[in-house]
């Protein structure tokens, strides 16, 4: 069995920027200290989700690409030795702005970036105000522990992000995500909207015969402008196999950080008995470029 | 609440036909006599699964549709005022044969047909051999009681097909399905194919905010060529809401009927809250019309 092995952070945040980056630095050193060679942050990780209300002051969070936490976390992952996934709010020039995964190589480098492309917007999470949908499209970051399909957050919802991914070569698929609950939702909707979070994903990983890695945040974040009572940020960060089996899921409640072993032979085992891209029905596939029919 | 009541049919199957049809009738019969409104049948449900082997003789067990199975359907349908949902082993013309899906109106009529698009083939699933693969595309069938989105087993694994039918307008979608253990297999490899199988389709009503029905085959089948153990078919017949949250599910050993109501206004709230139909990025699939890039 060829392993890897993989870290994923799960964190709460607060309002103070350097104290967050300071406690991922640390959770970082812990993974590599454990052995991990890939570690994954979770979603705009260095700051409170800010999105919960449309305010023009909250762009003074972004930062160029490379720029201050490129910088920091490139030297992280240098001096670890480790490539490491961030998301960052990036300012791409004034007006313009994309929630942006970040690739770092493990000689500090950035291995490469994906822009979300599949932008949410609904009460508490205004996206749409913040990000201007990703233009690079569905392409894997090649980096030396593999080709990997790094998402973001809502893209976890659509089957056909995955699958490009998964065509374009990735090896796996990594989702590093903010969602929660509304605290005023009953616990029988709080408990299929996990689920559904949960069967998505794992279905990535079936339909496409890869292994799959979703790093969430935790902790209830206030809503700044108190319409909301705040979002209950669901952690359950976890990593499956290719048949979408778990093998290691956190809690809905605490931080902790999760060192779990892929076997990367295994996409080749599980794609030799269950070959759906031979048999895609690319001939019949073109309505999928269309919104309705 | 505007209810739909559904009937599922989770059947074994001997090697006689008529024997086989008269077991669907009187299961058919007990759904609807409980207020099933629709009833789903499962794959190739007059018959053995005869793709265990590849033997021209299995040919005979084709039919024409219209057909003498069509018109046995067609007329309980009619009787019971039911929309049935069946499948057949097509014979379209000498040397041209499908795997099909009819579907009967409740006045015993062909309400719409669906040929199998995605053909699977590995040991003991021989189908490439019998089917030809669908042309029709994946266009839901107009009844009485909604666009039904059916598609065939194997289907089931593709997310495209999912999508193409909730694109078409489908209310909900419909697998007829015939899938089991190989018996050699260890408990967890089957325990992972049970829960890929039902994540798989579950993600499917996730994704697209709609009601999932899926009916398998259930018992033992010995591959009559004895190169293998046979097929374990392995139940587990279930229906889902557009969250993927269960509401009902068969066992992997017993025959059995489910009765389950759908609340067919769930999927307009659904999709309120979480509006993937809005955010597909269709101007970034082109690719998904590609083998592999």
């Amino acid at each position: 069995m060829i392993k890897l092995k993989v870290g994923l952070v799960q964190q709460k945040n607060c309002d103070d920027k350097e104290k967050n980056k300071q406690k991922l630095a640390f959770n970082i050193c812990e993974c590599a200290n454990k052995g991990a060679k890939l570690i994954v942050l979770q979603e705009l990780h260095n700051t409170l989700y800010f999105c919960q209300t449309e305010n023009v002051e909250n762009f003074e969070l972004a930062e160029t690409i490379p720029g201050p936490s490129c910088d920091f976390f490139g030297q992280l992952a240098k001096e670890l030795n480790i490539v490491l996934v961030t998301s960052i709010f990036e300012k791409r020039t004034t007006g313009l702005y994309h929630n942006t995964a970040v690739v770092f190589e493990n000689d500090g480098s950035i291995a490469g970036i994906y822009r979300k492309m599949h932008i949410p917007d609904d009460p508490g999470f205004y996206e749409k105000f913040y990000f201007s949908p990703g233009d690079l499209g569905f392409i894997p970051v090649k980096t030396s522990v593999g080709k990997l399909g790094v998402m973001v957050c809502w893209d976890q919802w659509f089957p056909e992000a995955a699958r490009l991914m998964t065509l374009g070569g990735a090896d796996m698929l990594i989702y590093p995500t903010a969602i929660g609950w509304d605290p005023n939702d009953d616990k029988s909707e709080q408990r299929r909207q996990l689920d559904s979070w949960q069967i998505i994903q794992r279905s990535h990983a079936v339909a496409n015969g890869l292994p799959v890695i979703s790093v969430n945040r935790v902790g209830i974040e206030p809503d700044p402008s108190e319409v909301t009572n705040g979002i209950q940020f669901w952690g359950n960060s976890f990593i499956c196999g290719p048949q979408g089996e778990i093998l290691s899921q956190a809690d809905s409640k605490n931080e902790e950080n999760l060192i779990v072993d892929i076997d990367i032979e295994r996409s080749e085992k599980v794609r030799r008995i269950w070959p759906f891209l031979r048999d895609r029905r690319i001939d019949a596939y073109k309505n999928l470029k269309k919104r309705f029919l």
